[in-house]
């Protein structure tokens, strides 16, 4: 990979194609050249980029000839439909959608946890999703430490999730609740405002959603060992950005807090946000538009010695979309 | 106890004592007159039940003379100093609050529970508190099945578990996100509007908090057996009225859903509510304003053969305060 790429985001115009181009700016990214493409409906808009104007392209045949590196963010089916090309077209694709994550050849890539999968890539890398990278760079220092033998997990997760659409009917269906006005939500299957949803993503067998089992497979995928037990809850609430998990994690021995939180303040991508006598501990309103995972609210369980119970949050646009997969793009200019 | 005895409602004019009104109404319940207590403050306003307006009475020595069931739910510090000088003066107290229930001598009772101990009485009954109501309400027809060993749960709970100027600030700091001013909150440490904060009552040992270790001794209390293992992380969320749960339970021995489901349909208080096909599971802004405690989105474990989740819902100042305490009433009225 060339030290100054040409790189393409696809699905610019999108709540996380955003969240890319800041994220590329505030590294200060060393790349050539910035090349937005959207749907056709969108192309032709100008996206700002460092102050510049660029002009949104669509998809089309061809189109990835002489990108290095495709971010794409556009949707599962703009994904499976135009990676492949991208890839074929000589681009190396990081894909924010589930559509690749599943495949046994496709590298699954929290940077924290299993950053040298990323150069055993055939063109297609696969961004995990929102929920559990937050959870896994959490978990991983701990994993290397004690031996992960078992997580329960229930989130908290915010609108933005869904898109900007979404972010918009929470905030109508909140006004119109205030005012005393009816409101059809269309996005959610209910009520968003003032309440919790306890359904994100699509229904499967035995009465899981599909969000809940994406933190089983990407966790055993990420940290390369199935024999973790996983158990979520997947739990939509009304905020815009920023998403929180309540997580229980026991492990193969006795740890101390002590050592948890030693881990911690010395691992990458990690704040410690917990001082519970000055009401100190990760909130959503704080953790949005930056960039580390915050933890907090460690206590050790009351019930197994091999137990730790915390509260984990972090910016669902950013470390878990936007930022991880600039991060994926850092470590292939870089090589390593 | 007579059947049709005086009943006196300390803190008539709060969030939890209008509900009080609002279910003794409902329930016609046969009581000869009833008698609305407030602080100095609150004297002379008047209250509404079944469409009389009844003065509110100031506390005072020798105002519960001729009362028999007294509903205290005036804060803890006003049960402290009441309770005792009411039950001296010939009322059972049903008390809503904290302050006894961790005597060895009073009765916390959720009558689906252990309605037996309320005779055990020696004049004050203590209800236990929103988060533990529902939740053994969910779980006493399975433990008393299966045998329950272990639970790890974190809740989603509304806004006016701590009360009416609670719920103002919730809707003013909300009014004023959307409206892009600044807002201080003084009821909650932090902006409870768009936002997860994972913080109920005050820090404790270990960094739990007293909502969470609420769980764990009202439990221990309430089923009778301290081995059971219990975790909580308790978070408030912004969401008027309705506590929801996410629960992860584990028992004696290998149970099926269709055991499981059987049970709560047979089961007094509880409604199930689990078709994920159509969408349908518990949710807060439909639990809000009625009685039953809300099941479903009900999974057997991946993990531990032995071991459920699900997602439980009630309204929290009826289930969880009012109505629990007016059942307590009705059984003392019933004298069984």
């Amino acid at each position: 990979m060339t030290s100054n790429p040409v790189v393409a985001i696809v699905g610019a115009t999108g709540a996380v194609g955003q969240t890319m181009l800041q994220v590329l700016a505030e590294k200060n990214f060393p790349l050539k050249k910035l090349v937005p493409f959207a749907s056709k409906r969108s192309a032709g808009k100008k996206i700002e980029y460092k102050g510049q104007k660029i002009e949104v392209v669509a998809l089309e045949k061809g189109c990835f000839e002489g990108i290095d590196i495709a971010l794409f963010s556009a949707g599962g089916s703009v994904s499976e439909k135009y990676a492949p090309q991208a890839a074929s077209e000589g681009a190396v694709v990081v894909d924010n959608t589930a559509a690749f994550r599943y495949h046994d050849d496709i590298p699954l890539v929290v940077p924290e946890c299993n950053r040298a999968d990323i150069f055993k890539h055939n063109g297609i890398i696969a961004n995990p999703n929102c929920s559990t990278i937050q959870l896994l760079v959490a978990l991983k220092p701990l994993h290397e430490a004690f031996t992960l033998k078992r997580m329960i997990v229930s989130t908290y997760q915010a609108v933005s999730g869904a898109g900007a659409t979404a972010i918009q009917e929470m905030l109508d269906n909140t006004k119109a609740i205030l005012n005393g006005e009816n409101f059809e939500n269309k996005k959610f299957a209910h009520q968003i405002a003032f309440n919790a949803l306890p359904q994100i993503d699509k229904f499967m067998e035995g009465g899981w959603t599909k969000e809940e089992m994406k933190m089983v497979w990407e966790t055993h995928k990420i940290l390369g060992d199935e024999n973790i037990g996983v158990t979520s809850t997947c739990v939509r609430i009304p905020v815009t950005s920023g998403h929180s998990e309540s997580v229980y994690a026991e492990f193969d021995r006795q740890i101390e807090i002590s050592e948890v939180r030693n881990l911690w303040e010395n691992a990458s991508g990690i704040k410690v946000m917990d001082d519970p006598a000055n009401s100190v501990y990760p909130l959503a309103s704080k953790a949005v538009g930056t960039n580390p995972v915050y933890v907090g609210r460690l206590r050790k369980d009351h019930v197994c010695e091999n137990a730790i119970n915390f509260w984990c949050v972090a910016d669902n646009l950013r470390k878990g979309a936007a930022l991880n997969a600039v991060q994926i793009a850092e470590c292939l200019v870089e090589g390593k």
